[in-house]
């Protein structure tokens, strides 16, 4: 079976849910995900999208939607969490590192949940030692990577494929042309994986 | 069992998709639905929320998620439907006319099929005539009483009360004091109302 693509950015609130509930949907289904980071930023700003900053309303909705689900999850959330990320780009820079070496998933749930969890902003220190070390990787070479032409380069380069692929909000999930955005898009992603169509409810 | 409120807009595209299956959910559940109309228009424009109109890729997706998501519920719609409506505040103040004397969800359900099944904008000709028929009311009677000072100012009260509640987008469902929003936040709701917490799936 062809992979489902994750297209998603470390600074994405939703993301948390779908990053902590990826895994075990991988080992129920045996579907394979493709992390695909880019950023969701620099799409939304084109899209002149301001979330949250300019609506008290719908942010508090936002933290409230996201706690009760987190809930449902058995996951343990402090929120609202710190947002919106300072490290944005970096935090997603070193999830290019990540999917190229194959070891995104890990970095992506340990940076969300020491974020979402403990109150430590992705992106920063000292949750990218953290994370970083969880994942089993070297903070230092890892972050000289992420700093490096090459990772801006491929960064730029996923977040110019999304745009392409008419991607505007994370997570996206892609099976083959077709879209689904946002956490609660996951289960018709799977079901359009497995049956090229939305099961009947 | 206390109902559930449906706090929506005649104009909201997903509410096509609430209003077409909340009357088997209320046959198969006993819950009781509230229906509040009121103007998210205007609580949008005062967030300067525009959702789709400067967002190509947003809008495009949009369509597409609820094409999916009608073709699941068995509808037959043609999409994208006219949108924005341009009788916008017409169309709710028949709302507000219909929830005040009882018969909402026929209006509701009859002014969406119209509009998303055969092409005519709700809050128009000859929408306006076809629906309010299929409601079992007369025309003239009701679009009289939709443009009167008192429902103008209903129109208005149930704004002002949906903002003073937080509610920022529709179709919203609240459950006492908690909010629900968007189509794909019904289930949540039903469980909220049930257990007072999201089922754990």
């Amino acid at each position: 079976m062809p992979a489902i693509e994750v297209w998603f950015s470390v600074g994405s609130t939703y993301s948390y849910l779908t990053i902590s509930r990826l895994p075990a949907i991988e080992r129920q289904t045996g579907i394979a995900f493709d992390w695909r980071p880019f950023s969701v930023r620099e799409i939304m700003r084109e899209m002149d999208n301001i979330p949250f900053a300019t609506k008290p309303a719908k942010a508090a909705y936002m933290w409230r939607d996201i706690a009760r689900r987190a809930e449902r999850l058995g996951l343990h959330a402090h929120l609202p969490a710190p947002y919106p990320l300072e490290g944005f780009d970096l935090a997603n820079r070193v999830a290019i590192v990540a999917a190229d070496e194959g070891w995104c998933a890990d970095y992506a749930q340990a940076t969300y949940r020491t974020w979402f969890e403990k109150g430590h902003p992705a992106g920063a220190e000292p949750n990218l030692t953290a994370s970083l070390t969880a994942a089993g990787q070297n903070p230092a070479r890892v972050l000289k990577k992420a700093e490096s032409a090459e990772t801006e380069e491929a960064y730029r380069a996923a977040t110019d494929e999304a745009r392409a692929r008419g991607i505007f909000g994370a997570p996206t999930f892609a099976v083959g042309e077709e879209l689904f955005w946002g956490d609660d898009r996951l289960e018709d992603a799977l079901d359009w994986h497995r049956h090229g169509a939305l099961r009947k409810g």
